[in-house]
């Protein structure tokens, strides 16, 4: 098997994130693994939109099941027996996009494409099942190419790692997590990986420990008021994480608990990496907006109530770290200073 | 009614904390309030060294507990007929000591007090009844002038707080909470409190919004990696922590996060205060060990698994702010900065 995929972590596995089949589309529930390790199966687009919606699969995993999504929707249009195939495409499309807002741009990227795909065939008359097979190979493309893009990151993350060397996570770096892991087992790095846990959802907890563990690496779990005492006690030689954006000035925003460890990371002058890329709509701060989100995931854990009826909730959901925090950028273009990110797109 | 714990929330009131009634202690279940609210019932001062040993209460508790438990030994003593009863509370002393091996000192110090009464009455050949009353008042004598002591402090922290102040606290202050707020009460400031949650306990979830809310302050809970975006977007006045050990050059062990959190403090010029006192069989850290408590507390919350099998947990249960982090510490003889604690015991 030589697929992009190969030697990365079971839930970085294609068909593990979102897979079109016969029919129905499984996608893994990120929510609850892995402690159940369980496939929601849509049997409609609007199945996997709500899926998406519903936040079963995240990173990388919504854009991969919006493609899938297509698929699904082709074949459930020549099931149905649809006169106006383009046009059925074209609302699933809007279905599957509407998904998730915040993040419409590149979704409806992708499902344009599919429909563009679709339309050409069935003006050349080409087999309903031939477009299907078409649409499927257009997602596999799309998830392959964005792998490969991630491989580049990894290695260039992995080359900043010493031998033997010590990495802090924040929350799950998504694919970048398996794709250094695998950088760092070819150059025979003996890293071993500690992941803040992430509250409330618990993200590095459940997602990036367990890639980092299917890998076969050492890795343990801290509390997120944690992280400046470990780097201090454990000697953390990188602290590395995503972004959801980064502006064009340097900015990184991304999951909440990400500044105060480059905070800590800064006072005992440990390297705090990021990876991403700048957008290109935020030329500073001043368009950003924290999402928050609602206060009960905050005063539950697991669905658990831990405070007492009355006591209120804070849940922003991500944090800014200023440029002069972080040490740099890893992006698939090389690495940049946060005060030079805007070299990326020059 | 004229108690000192008059107008403290429900867990700091004396017979919720620890409480010997007609043969019996009760101990309110710290671990699981407020989602519960049980008492351990203890029926031997065997049962109540259990329960301190079994975490049902912290903080100011477990002193209580040993207190009242001499008391409940005494009944046991006289109820079965013991003949030589000074002996029997020399050993229930012994058994209630040895229950929280790393604060035996002051433990020690409240039950030989207890045997001291009782030898005395003993001696003089005052009825059982009576001395069983003579250390229940040693108990609440105790916790009184505990919890006087404490008013001054929270007197004191609460100065510190401007009107309408926005205060964010870390794990459970204990008493110190109560007081600080019915002294803001008095001072009529409306402040706010933020908590952070305190994993894997969740002290600053359960117990310190718990206190805040009972007493009618407007309090909201965040998890452990939003005190710096916190600080930032809500422009928090005060941080303030207790302390576990406060060593003579002016360095604060505490539950772990009040480190990164007092990074953050500096980072944006907010005070943060802690209250204590120095410790003098510490001259500076290199005395100090970071107790590392079980790694399953980490990869569990409220007993449920939240990683793979195989992934590690690391669990230290404190940090260390160097003194220069630290704006002040509070004491019941005025406040100190920490390069200056030595004068405190001067």
């Amino acid at each position: 098997m030589n697929r992009i995929d190969h030697d990365l972590a079971y839930i970085l596995k294609f068909e593990n994130i979102a897979w079109y089949e016969q029919g129905v589309v499984n996608i893994l529930d990120r929510r609850i693994y892995p402690m159940q390790v369980q496939y929601v199966k849509c049997h409609t687009h609007f199945e996997v939109a709500q899926a998406i919606r519903d936040m079963v699969t995240q990173s990388e995993g919504p854009y991969l099941a919006a493609a899938m999504g297509m698929v699904l929707a082709m074949f459930t249009a020549c099931k149905r027996g649809v006169k106006d195939i383009s046009a059925y495409l074209a609302d699933a499309a809007s279905v599957l996009c509407s998904a998730r807002p915040t993040t419409s741009a590149q979704m409806r990227q992708i499902v344009d494409g599919a429909c563009d795909i679709a339309e050409q065939k069935l003006n050349n008359n080409v087999h309903s099942e031939e477009i299907i097979e078409a649409l499927f190979q257009y997602a596999l493309h799309y998830i392959s190419n964005n792998y490969k893009r991630y491989t580049r990151i990894g290695e260039a993350l992995s080359d900043l790692i010493p031998h033997n060397g010590l990495i802090l996570t924040q929350c799950f770096g998504g694919t970048i997590v398996g794709t250094m892991l695998r950088a760092c087992k070819k150059q025979e790095k003996q890293v071993k990986i500690y992941c803040a846990e992430t509250r409330p959802y618990y993200q590095g907890a459940r997602l990036t420990a367990s890639v980092a563990y299917d890998m076969e690496f050492d890795v343990t779990v801290i509390c997120d008021n944690m992280p400046a005492y470990t780097i201090q006690e454990k000697n953390i030689d990188v602290f590395t994480s995503a972004s959801d954006v980064i502006t064009m000035d340097g900015h990184i925003i991304n999951k909440v608990g990400t500044f105060q460890t480059a905070l800590a990371c800064n006072y005992f002058g440990v390297p705090y990496y990021c990876t991403g890329t700048p957008d290109i709509t935020h030329k500073d701060i001043s368009t950003i907006t924290i999402e928050e989100r609602d206060p009960q995931y905050v005063t539950k854990s697991l669905d658990t109530k831990i405070t007492m009826d009355g006591v209120g909730g804070y849940y922003p959901a991500f944090d800014i770290t200023p440029p002069e925090l972080c040490t740099g950028i890893v992006t698939d273009k090389g690495i940049f200073r946060p005060s030079q990110i805007k070299e990326y797109v020059q």
